[in-house]
């Protein structure tokens, strides 16, 4: 769409649009989603109500974008897993990684504000599984097809079920807090995954 | 608690109580966790917001109560997975089963405004595993126990990673609405649980 802003109005209102990103995301972690409001956002973006509703139609659709312009790589650039050439090692790293960031408020308390909208709006279902969840979904599965190549893993192993198979339970915990999320944890998925599909 | 009450009062409470409880479980599959309030409980009930606030403290409190009610064997009475001798077909019998309670939105809605509360709600989480969650892990874990003295099943297998390995995949399917949720998943969960703690 062509602007008819000057240069200045412009900067002004990218700024805007940050900083009221910026204050979603640090009021969902301090106050959690269901006290966020519109009003709390404005004023610590230093904004007007109206600013807002401008670009956004929702409270779940700013936080939505405050939580995308936070995930690196939602572009599905610059994800890549790591490849030492042994997939336990590195699904090991990668999910004690995962275990940790659930273990840090600042990171969690967005995603379970998301994660609640995502339970109860079918439509930011499928925009958040597009736009962040399929990005890098398909970058696990080309560590995943590597360690097909590599004899690793069954040929025929649906990739889909496997990483449902891998990180839904550390999910179900992290969400309803049902047991403890750890290291452990974390390689005794890796572990019965990695049974689940071996070659025969 | 001794109570002061006539018998005639008592059974009106009673009714009150079930009514209650009928309205909030009506109301949930109708509109929604997000927009059922005290109010409409209370006047589908055919009570005052008073008589709902002497039971409950909130509207949390009164859709948990509602559901627990609905759950069978919530008190550990009466769960029992079929044991024909074969936990391959027994397991695919009851998450077929499962998956078909979720395609019913009478069913699925209030579980789902269950498992939102629950997610932001740490003492709620922990009162759904103690009091829902647990009788019915227990009651799978005894049909695991039975298949690992049938060799069916390693005898080492952590059965709690095993339940979560199992349903976990499906719950998340099921929430995020990420996948078709139909005999076919199904099947396939089971299946790869089995491969992953099968006997050596």
């Amino acid at each position: 769409m062509a602007s008819r802003k000057t240069p200045d109005a412009t900067r002004r209102s990218e700024r805007s649009r940050v900083a009221i990103l910026t204050a979603a995301r640090e009021l969902i972690a301090e106050v959690g989603y269901a006290k966020l409001s519109i009003e709390a956002i404005a004023a610590r973006a230093g904004v007007g109500k109206q600013t807002i509703y401008r670009w956004w139609s929702s409270k779940g659709a700013v936080v939505f974008d405050s939580l995308l312009a936070l995930s690196e790589g939602a572009d599905g650039e610059g994800i890549a897993l790591p490849d030492t050439g042994d997939i336990e090692a590195d699904l090991k790293t990668v999910l004690r990684a995962t275990v940790a960031e659930f273990a840090d408020p600042e990171f969690e308390a967005p995603i379970r504000a998301l994660n609640t909208e995502i339970i109860n709006d079918a439509e930011l279902a499928a925009i958040y599984r597009e736009k962040m969840a399929a990005p890098v979904e398909e970058a696990k599965k080309e560590r995943l097809r590597s360690a097909q190549r590599a004899g690793q893993l069954a040929a025929d192993a649906d990739l889909d079920l496997f990483l449902e198979v891998l990180y839904a339970p550390l999910a179900q915990r992290w969400l309803l807090r049902s047991g403890p999320l750890d290291d452990a944890f974390a390689d005794a998925l890796v572990d019965a995954a990695l049974r689940a599909f071996r070659p025969e």
